[in-house]
């Protein structure tokens, strides 16, 4: 069997990425982003919908027999050896409100398991990508998550998610058990939580209901680093509506969590 | 009586901010920044302890006859006409883990009431300055907070301390009426969150816990921008060690959540 070029995906993948980065600030420069809402009331823009449209188009146009997942139109070819993820606008409450942490978030999987990742932020200018084989890379300089081999200390932060996403789940009691394990605790939100736990940041990040589309990119990119990605659980179990309960980041860090959460 | 030249004020304040901003991120760029916990536990780096030794010092050779409050070094002539406040940097935790959000923040008081006030994020390269008399300005462009007449919309943001700041106050309760009270309700911490009320990407930001050095320039800057800023109560009672409850950003929301704070 040819082993795969993971290096001309990255490539194609950086192209996109940078084509859609443009197409983002130019609309960002607008004064008034409209937004809509969806079924599940969250807001959908206009840059969400150009976003995602162009990027699916220069998939299939590149790679007809490949497969994609779009969080805003749906799945082409799920069943594909190789299937790309894209959220086009992570945190478009974020980008209608002009907070600058939004990300386009495009990730590469083979056989189902992620092995790519990008996580671009444009207003901010910070942008993480790589995977399997190949490292990840912040602003272009490799990273490596180092382990924490002391294990959490006064000055680690563990990120996790918002009192409403885990109540929306029924998850408070795992919200309750992570605040009482460590003082610095923090909420960040969408991409830019991911992009801190890839960056070495925050110690973990433990996310309940994740879709695939958010987390599919991250996985690989914490393994590209040297970090562990752990699956606690899932919700819902359709297709693309499965929600993934998540832990990663720094080795030691992850598995002390999981085991934290996830006994009685 | 000789009317107040805050212009001259705001200038001499641009300048200091402008010297801390290199300070600080001369030793950003240096590889570690190490930190020692306070006695309350929060940490405090050499980049604190060096940055508002140096502005003390140039506001109290330039003008010996006002006073100074300061995060790390206390109290100077508090009963002085013009008071100066200093968080040196706001978010120490963040800094020592490579998380841009975190700020300078200075503030004037005149008899007590903030004039002028400049949160300044080095790293994210965004700054707000102003206050009373001169209007407020975000990277230069000056702030209008025009009132939400509509009231709360589905996408605007309200913004709130995370659960362990209520916590140790006692305050959970307020937190619980909040987070009910509207679907967007986001966790930002320190001075980011501040700048985001200030900046209109925030409806409203509720602030329990907050020292004198967190508020006093945020009061200023939105009032500079035409926006609300709300007193909810106040712990403790002992000179700088008094605690802020605080609703501030747009007229209409910060009377709206007061109300449904306040009531029983």
């Amino acid at each position: 069997m040819k082993p795969i070029d993971y290096q001309s995906f990255l490539l194609f993948g950086d192209e996109l990425i940078s084509q859609a980065r443009e197409l983002v600030l130019s609309l960002w420069e607008e004064d008034r982003i409209q937004a809509d809402l969806k079924v599940d009331t969250t807001p959908v823009s206009e840059v969400d919908l150009r976003c995602e449209k162009f990027i699916r188009s220069r998939i299939l146009e590149r790679f007809p027999d490949h497969g994609v997942i779009g969080e805003e139109f749906g799945i082409t070819n799920q069943d594909a050896e190789f299937v790309w993820t894209i959220d086009p606008i992570d945190g478009t409450q974020n980008l209608i409100n002009r907070i600058p942490t939004f990300a386009t978030i495009l990730g590469l999987m083979h056989r189902q398991r992620p092995v790519l990742g990008w996580i671009d932020h444009p207003v901010l200018g910070e942008s993480l990508k790589g995977g399997i084989g190949v490292g990840t890379f912040h602003n272009g300089k490799r990273v490596f998550l180092n382990d924490n081999l002391e294990g959490l200390t006064s000055t680690d932060i563990i990120g996790t998610n918002c009192p409403a996403t885990f109540e929306q789940g029924d998850h408070l009691d795992v919200l309750w058990k992570i605040l009482k394990f460590h003082p610095q605790v923090r909420m960040y939100y969408d991409a830019y939580a991911h992009s801190l736990a890839v960056s070495g940041s925050l110690a973990v990040m433990v996310e309940y209901n994740a879709k695939i589309w958010d987390v599919s990119a991250t996985q690989a990119l914490i393994e590209g680093a040297g970090g562990f990605y752990r699956e606690l659980g899932r919700g819902l179990d359709t297709g693309s509506n499965t929600l993934f309960h998540v832990a990663f980041g720094k080795k030691t860090i992850v598995e002390l969590m999981s085991k934290m959460i996830l006994e009685d």
